[in-house]
């Protein structure tokens, strides 16, 4: 199933031949075809829309948490450890992307930092705009891997956001707007420098946090 | 069932309840208890072994190819970008090793260094040996979520080899063996140079392919 997909050059979205053309063109039966579709919607393959068909999904493979985070018992651990990964990977990254960052990466950016600037200021949730705004950067990179790297990495971003609390609201809204410009002026070290600070900030606090407990 | 999991802390090679048992805690009939094992299967969270009953997998949550890199087309393109990310990380964690490796960690990671050799000298398949010595620098950092990301990188190293072929073997001897030699040392600066150096001849090969073809 996994060759037809890779042969037929299928991309996300896709619509899958019906169960007919399927079960002939793999040369199995129907019971079988729909236990394979179930492990690959299960795998995040394809997804079943019900009354319309089976596609490709958007990020083919990616399973929701796939390094199994969630059998870390010692959160604390897996949030501090979690932070050291990022501070390997997002300055470099941040770096590529003021390097190979197109205009339209840089408007993507630049709105994401805007979101994320007024969820702050009105107190709302920003988690899920802050993790965009990363993976904004990763693709920005242009490398294939990160960006399906940096999503995995930033599971982090709920917890960190969860055990800061709205404290770091004004250095989250300053650091992402220098690096967001770094990015924008086509300045990898500064970019790289800006990110490298917003983490700083991200370990100062989750060091004071876990000194208090 | 994840929470079942979770909530009794079973490990590794823990033996889930039988389906009687389990039917019961879950409040779910057989059938619906053999569907949701398969999808638990398929995600690698249990392994059903055939006449004996079913355990929580090794690395429970971590699928094969988890990042979907099989989706990735552009196999050039990903062999360069893996590479460009084992940069960005491979060089600190044989760091971190050096400074936080036990004498278990330096004995397993001298034994593969010298499994590796071995192989190389002999023409064989070294591939897995490569992967397992990577991983166990990766372990010896003592962070909680760098052996789950090094085994997905280094999927890349199959490519390298395949593309490399037998070239490099002096290369990876040498390099091999002086990132082992500076873990044993506890020489943290020596082992990031000697992982640093490892992938730069890593890169010069595959640039020298990429221009040839």
């Amino acid at each position: 199933m996994i060759a037809l997909i890779l042969e037929e050059n299928l991309k996300p979205g896709d619509k899958l031949p019906n169960e007919t053309i399927l079960s002939q063109r793999l040369d199995v039966g129907r019971s079988s075809l729909r236990e394979a579709m179930k492990l690959l919607a299960s795998r995040n393959i394809v997804t079943v829309r019900q009354g319309s068909g089976t596609y490709i999904a958007a990020s083919p493979g990616m399973v929701e948490d796939p390094l199994g985070f969630i059998f870390i018992d010692n959160k604390q651990k897996l949030v501090q450890d979690l932070l050291e990964v990022r501070f390997l990977l997002e300055p470099s990254i941040a770096a590529m992307a003021a390097t190979r960052a197109d205009e339209k990466d840089i408007k993507k950016i630049t709105a994401l930092c805007d979101e994320v600037e007024t969820l702050l200021k009105n107190h709302e949730d920003h988690t899920q705009k802050d993790i965009d705004f990363h993976t904004a950067i990763a693709l920005s990179s242009k490398n294939v891997v990160v960006p399906r790297l940096i999503p995995v990495i930033n599971n982090s971003i709920p917890l960190f956001v969860e055990t800061t609390g709205g404290i770091l609201r004004r250095e989250t809204i300053e650091s992402h707007r220098e690096i967001a410009d770094a990015i924008a002026c086509h300045d990898p070290l500064h970019a790289q420098d800006a990110m490298y600070l917003h983490l700083v900030y991200n370990r100062k606090w989750i060091c004071s946090i876990s000194q208090k407990q």
